[in-house]
């Protein structure tokens, strides 16, 4: 039995959420608060809901994908919403953070829905390919019963946990090693071209590193995981090895007049390490300062 | 006709770089403050120097490898070297910053020798194979003359710029973006645990994301050497929606009690090109930001 699904939302992202479920062959409510967006989908087989409360009773999954969670609690927050929610299976597309999902699932819970909240690890056009990566938390019951449906928006599709918060926090992981990686990279382009290096030079020396970031990057999380901070035989380069090189940069920075907000927060971490007696330690010893803003008070495993 | 090359320095990379010269069969002499370190390379083959004086007398080629720039300094700036240098090939591959090496570049030049600084991309028991990276500026003349024995110590061996900091800074600048991509993975770790995710988890989807994070990077790079900060149909994602999910970071990490000194630094990065009016530009059009710690003054390439 194919299931009765509402898109609430029909922005791009909405759109193509739509227009990929229409295309699976699935039975398709819309709706929008400018309605003339949905006219596109409807021409393409969506009904068009006249209000929210119409498009949730007509549905057994909503979905919802809107600007942000105020948006979205303009949609469901008031009269006559909770009593059309009981029984349904709401799915949250919405970009927030756990905080929001976790908030949001206890309240489509106290209305007797049960909640998924996802993250869409992709733009709008590449919804529905095999490759692209959806990540759910919440209900393992709703992700379950409609894993077709979910799958048909992205093949990359995985249920990380039962916390609602889990698929924020897990986009939001993984686009945080992505932002730091792309501030260093812009960081160290302002590096090379202060010394009147060009940027292809730059570029095709990053391509010939890759591996060797990579190989660190990967030996990070696997021991930052082990919790093996130590420094040991398979060391790639201690914390006073990095920090040796690091202070190279904090002196083109200054030396060039460069934005230096990125290395001071750098160095402020790795001082505070080295303070710690952790100079002998690996790279991954610094995980524990990431944990709070003081350093641990039980000395986690060190040389020192 | 082989060149006679010295070595000063023993410690681990500079024994790995002389045991390499010997393997290939250059005549090489070794000198070390500690003499004892160079007795195993003697049993190599290894002439050992009496004094630094000495082993640049005997030599064409004078390959430097100590701790620091100031311990190079110890050997080298005193009486009795200007005068045996004339004529020599100085490579430096003690790690050091752009400025050191122009300064060292200019003072081995007025003593009648040439001078060539290297940045040893790899640890020492890389030293020697196929795929390790030295990057190599100053002399090019040095670099051409001496390039097969350069390229004994690895076969990644380059030369990118007659300016002598340049290898100093490619290195420096490669390092960046790297510890770039590290640190983000610490602060993204410590996000996905505090929401109770474990790190096995976080590392499989890290792999999956992998080729989204690369291809944002190279594309970074391409967009800041084209100036191509303007949002246009290429645009991966605007500023504006990189910042709306940056917020989620923020957020998690106040909530948290996590570490919040690396996204603190980018956030007044963004919200400093952001009041400049780039929300609709590319995430490249934060480039001009690093190069100095105030806003450019001339209104470069934006959508405003």
């Amino acid at each position: 039995m194919t299931s009765n699904v509402c898109v609430l939302g029909a922005g791009r992202m909405g759109s193509s959420i739509a227009r990929t479920l229409l295309d699976r062959g699935y039975s398709t409510w819309v709706w929008n608060r400018t309605a003339a967006k949905c006219e596109p989908l409807a021409a393409l087989g969506a009904k068009v809901a006249p209000s929210v409360e119409d498009g949730i009773r007509a549905a057994d999954v909503v979905i919802i994908n809107v600007l942000d969670y105020a948006a979205s609690d303009a949609l469901l927050k008031r009269d006559g919403i909770g009593s059309v929610l009981a029984g349904k299976a709401v799915v949250q597309l919405t970009s927030g953070s756990p905080r929001l999902a976790r908030e949001e699932a206890r309240w489509v819970e106290a209305h007797g829905a049960r909640y998924l909240d996802g993250a869409i690890m992709a733009t709008p056009n590449f919804i529905g390919k095999s490759e692209t990566a959806l990540l759910y938390s919440g209900s393992r019951d709703v992700y379950e019963k409609h894993k077709p449906l979910l799958s048909a928006l992205g093949g990359g599709t995985s249920y990380v946990g039962e916390l609602a918060g889990q698929a924020s926090a897990l986009d939001t992981a993984l686009l945080t090693q992505m932002w730091g990686g792309l501030f260093g990279a812009l960081q160290g382009m302002a590096v090379a071209e202060a010394e009147g290096l060009d940027l292809e030079t730059f570029k095709s020396h990053l391509s010939a590193f890759k591996p060797v970031v990579d190989a660190a990057l990967f030996d990070l999380v696997d021991r930052t995981n082990a919790r093996r901070f130590a420094g040991d035989d398979a060391t790639l380069a201690s914390l006073g090895a990095h920090y040796s090189a690091f202070r190279h940069l904090l002196e083109a920075c200054e030396e060039r007049g460069l934005n230096a907000a990125m290395p001071r927060a750098m160095d402020m971490i790795f001082r505070q390490a080295l303070s710690l007696g952790r100079m002998e330690d690996d790279f991954a010893s610094l995980a524990p300062l990431f944990r709070n803003g003081s350093p641990p008070q039980n000395g986690e495993a060190t040389n020192a």
